[in-house]
């Protein structure tokens, strides 16, 4: 990406292993994340450009001489950053801020909109998936394991989603579609979601929205008042970021209850009065999704969910550009790329 | 209170029972708050006053025919806000939000800095205290069971405090005081006081403060940083509700660490984005002091805890002027009024 609106597919040098705790993985499946858009809005046009993508699946090409857990043929997942595995931070779960992990697309690391990868700390980064066949229909699903899945997974884990739990969820972008899985998943008995996209709606209802809420604003915070007898829902997941998503969010939340965002902050300030008076607490950030792959794939692979039907675009790498378009004018949900 | 500063001792009509599910109680021991000096810095002057005192023990004079688990002759303490204990807020422990509570000093309610009075919902307020004798050497310590040790605690429990936690308080007040205790009640290894007032500091490295920051500011953000090893504390009680200690609060949290607010804040907005990227939770409010009554009075009935020690001045009804003004002034940590 070069600025604004200018995504080129350029041949690159090939990617290569430089550490001993690199793997190489030639890329099979890719995606374009929520958060690429945010550059492809409002990026400065730069000369040097950046390579995009930080969601892939792919097929192991060589390993360095310390990498143990993953070989030469198997296909793997990787999460959407990559994380040392033993660190104190990764230790408790909290893999998004491995003191020796970092992001891909930056420095010397590739990004996974392309054809090949050098993963560093392969180790600690990167799940085998069991030999589905690369082709297989699994690997959409499989795929959304690497961000989009386990981002929602996670603001249902601080929202404190519970067996029984009354749920809303703040956005019916792919995020928030998988918050819906999440929060099902989890056992929530109601699931409000807000949004008024009638696909990602209809969608969020076959994953397991009972309740949609398709106003904005103060009328949103009236009607999940209405749907919740007055008190609201004990876990909110704020799914896009935006002020008035975050707003509506700490509005509806019941007294005692929790938000957990996921959706990254428009602003670096939030009006968190309201949160206070009724003992609401707030958290979410950048979901540890190493931390999850474990927990949720069997249910991937079992057919229990299928985060990857918010997948409605499929391209190559050529059409990446077009990927990124169609996103940004909401055309898609979320595209997948097939180098 | 007639306004900033305006404290007068007048008589009104006598407490007298109104509801069957009322309790008469002649205040023993009552206390002023650090919330009382909000008004007495910045109150409008009004000709009508507003009754004052929330936290306070006394012996039962009159019962309602509904009531049934306190009777006349007993010591009772009440927490600073008055609930039913059966609506479904209090059932999960939230007896801040009760759907028929309310606050001590306004409508027909009388305050707690005052000869006796009315308590709204006696069975789910009031809890019955041992015959330790209303003069006994317990009673401030059992008195801080009506706000200030509840309320520590709450910062506690909401920056989820565990057994070897690092732990910051921020804030050498008398809830900054409990919440000292409170976190090494509840286990925490390393417990970081930030506070620049000789006495208190004095008193919190009694109560079990490990580490002593005097600075404040960036100045503090460091200086807690070297204390942790560069990673912050996972537990921070923020007991203050300034603007600057809620940023510093936020700023030396451990990244996937907690927050637990309980100072009155003095913003409606927060600077949350370093919490957001740090998956940082923010929890805490009002504290529920009912829910936490009966788990932290066999400790200070046994003397494990003594939360008694932030009275640091006793005051009849006549001194009670100057016992706002020498909280104000902090001359005194905490008042004591002995009607």
């Amino acid at each position: 990406m070069y600025g604004a609106g200018d995504v080129r597919i350029e041949s690159v040098p090939d990617a290569h292993l430089i550490e001993p705790t690199d793997a190489l993985v030639r890329v099979t499946h890719a995606a374009i994340c929520g958060s690429d858009l945010w550059p492809y809005k409002a990026m400065e046009p730069t000369e040097s450009g950046r390579r995009m993508g930080h969601e892939f699946i792919g097929v192991v090409e060589g390993v360095g001489a310390d990498v143990r857990s993953v070989k030469r043929g198997e296909l793997v997942v990787s999460p959407f950053l990559w994380s040392d595995g033993s660190c104190v931070f990764c230790r408790e779960g909290l893999h998004s801020e491995c003191l020796h992990g970092g992001r891909y697309g930056f420095d010397d690391v590739d990004g996974g909109q392309g054809e090949a990868v050098r993963v560093p700390q392969a180790d600690g980064t990167l799940v085998a998936l069991p030999t589905v066949g690369d082709d297989d229909a699994l690997m959409p699903s499989l795929l959304t394991l690497s961000d989009v899945m386990g981002t929602g997974h996670h603001a249902a884990v601080a929202a404190k989603v519970r067996p029984g739990s009354g749920v809303a969820v703040v956005g019916d972008g792919a995020v928030g579609l998988c918050g819906v899985i999440a929060a099902k998943r989890l056992g929530a008995e109601q699931i409000i979601l807000l949004g008024n996209n009638p696909e990602r709606i209809t969608l969020g209802q076959e994953f397991g929205a009972t309740d949609v809420v398709r106003e904005r604003g103060e009328e949103a915070v009236e009607r999940v008042r209405e749907l919740t007898g007055g008190l609201g829902p004990h876990a909110v997941l704020e799914c896009v970021g935006l002020e008035q998503a975050v707003e509506t969010a700490l509005l509806i939340t019941r007294p005692g209850g929790a938000v957990g965002r996921v959706g990254i902050p428009e602003h670096e300030t939030t009006p968190t009065g309201v949160a206070f008076w009724k003992n609401a607490s707030v958290g979410g950030g950048p979901a540890p999704v190493r931390a999850y792959i474990e927990e949720l794939l069997p249910d991937v692979l079992e057919g229990r969910i299928e985060p990857g039907r918010v997948f409605d675009r499929v391209v190559d790498l050529d059409e990446v550009p077009d990927g990124y378009r169609a996103m940004n004018d909401r055309e898609a949900i979320k595209v997948l790329v097939r180098p």
